[in-house]
């Protein structure tokens, strides 16, 4: 195969998963992707260790195409934060249970390679930006509905991390005072509505007041496998209930992208997650909410995009911070 | 008197009151300060007229002073939004009723000095910055709670403005889904509970239900008479009604602030405004309801203040835009 000359490697440590890849220097697909379950509750080191074995598998794939790691220029880690990216170190994740944890240099070492740390919903929007759907933005705002609502911000090709690494956090956004309880605490957060598990969790909840849906029938019954992507194929099918539940998520989701779109005024907002796979049963109703709320002038320059780069935005974007802290640019 | 070298006008053209005030081009305190109500029914072109009378004035003794025009280099100006500032034209203000009105070049033409133009909000955070309680702070927030509640960030003594001069508009940030309508059309925007007066609306809702408070005293029995400085000092004499309206006040406000410390992660917030008279009956709740709604890491990284510049943020800061305009930086 033709090979570009450069290389880095790009870890993505999720909530749910973890994904691997050697990501071309100047751009381009992720070469010898790899992905396991996350685990996290064996504990900081044992999902090291299986990262590493990762690396070390995607590099031997590597070699047997003909390249060596002699060209592969060093390594980037997206993981939940908050962290300090100087340090290199986790500081608390609520979605893995970590604490204190010196995850870039614990994987630096094991592979013997420079490496760089950076929040993993920061990785998956700067991803986006360098080759998805993010690409041209000044200033874009991405979202994540996964087990979490992750968000970033990258502003003139840069990941905005304010003074402490914490910028970015939409997901605990109030967008409801007394709302529903968040597991951050708090009440009435964006995630507390739009994480996918709170997208299904809010659609069983109406299943069990005797909601009519194809939704039981596509779980077999058993509500607790309902998934916001099973509410997104049942919107998709045309199902009332479930295009309730979208729409609902949109009313927050709404008021969240508005509060930003006033704030930031950015001329893009990706959001990533299996329910945007509902299309426009989301798109079209969140389109509506934000235009109600969010200034016109700041609704006429932003367009609400789905992500391009599902599954691979956080490999794309770990090594792009990689890069960045090594040469500077992208 | 020994006049610095070179001066800027300032203009903060406000929903209630106009300011001018010429000001040390390397800082310092503005010389001549006037101010006069806004008038804004009156309509734009008289409200030009008298800014120009004003400017004129200021500049008429500068020269009594031993000063002349040809020491200063140019004029700033601010003015509610949303605004265009490249061709300094304001597209709509809500608070003064103008649409489409070339605020920036009718007031430059008429006093024959360069002007530059950006969202009042903005510029008073910007004086702050230069000159006030955000000296020295990387990423900063501002909202001052007036006719509404406006709102602007400097990041590295930059205004940002997002990419059509929307950004920092803080005051429509949805907190309560479903909560009070808002002048803007929407419910449950921050202003709909923190502007000087909403905040009076909701104290005078509660005297109407028949609350024991000595506020009614204080504006001898005329309630359309309270005012969000009233009840800052009904709460600074310790009334027990007063504190509450202070406490809920807080919780908005909070809610407001913990999402744009979330989201951005700054060093400082600075609030102005009459409100912030309440002194610790404001900044205590304050604080509480913001260590309980945000991320600890981004709350111990971020101070709330006062502004230390109350009455003049807004000029200091208008002629900081002219300033960086003309020289690239303060």
């Amino acid at each position: 195969m033709d090979l570009p000359e450069r290389w880095i490697v790009g870890v993505d440590i999720g909530g749910t998963n973890l994904v691997v890849g050697l990501v071309p220097a100047r751009g381009g697909n992720p070469f010898g992707l790899r992905t396991q379950r996350t685990l996290s509750a064996e504990g900081p080191e044992a999902v090291v260790a299986r990262v590493v074995d990762m690396v070390v598998g995607v590099l031997a794939d590597f070699e047997a195409e003909g390249g060596s790691k002699g060209v592969v220029d060093g390594l980037g880690i997206g993981c939940p934060g908050p962290l300090d990216r100087t340090s290199g170190v986790v500081v608390t994740t609520p979605n893995l249970g970590w604490t204190r944890f010196p995850v870039r240099d614990r994987i630096a070492e094991a592979v013997d390679l420079p490496a760089a740390l950076d929040n993993d919903a920061n990785c998956a929007v700067l991803g986006e930006w360098w080759q998805g759907a993010g690409k041209g933005s000044r200033v874009l705002v991405g979202l994540t509905l996964g087990t979490g609502v992750g968000g970033g911000i990258v502003i003139d090709g840069r990941i905005f991390h304010g003074v402490g690494d914490v910028a970015g956090e939409i997901g605990h956004m109030t967008v409801d005072l007394d709302g529903r309880p968040c597991k951050c605490g708090n009440l009435g957060c964006l995630e507390a509505y739009a994480s996918g598990p709170n997208i299904a969790a809010r659609a069983v909840e109406g299943l069990e007041f005797g909601a009519s849906s194809i939704l039981p029938d596509l779980v077999e019954g058993m509500l607790s496998d309902v998934t916001a992507e099973t509410i997104s194929r049942a919107a998709v099918q045309g199902d009332a209930y479930a295009l309730s539940v979208m729409r609902e998520t949109a009313e927050y989701l709404g008021a969240g992208i508005a509060n930003v779109m006033n704030l930031l005024n950015p001329d893009t907002v990706v959001i990533a997650g299996g329910v945007t796979q509902a299309g426009e049963h989301l798109f079209a109703p969140l389109q509506e909410v934000v235009r109600k709320r969010a200034f016109a002038s700041a609704v006429d320059r932003c367009r609400i995009v789905p992500a391009a780069l599902p599954g691979t935005a956080g490999v794309v974007g770990a090594a792009a911070v990689f890069k960045q802290q090594d040469t500077g640019g992208l």
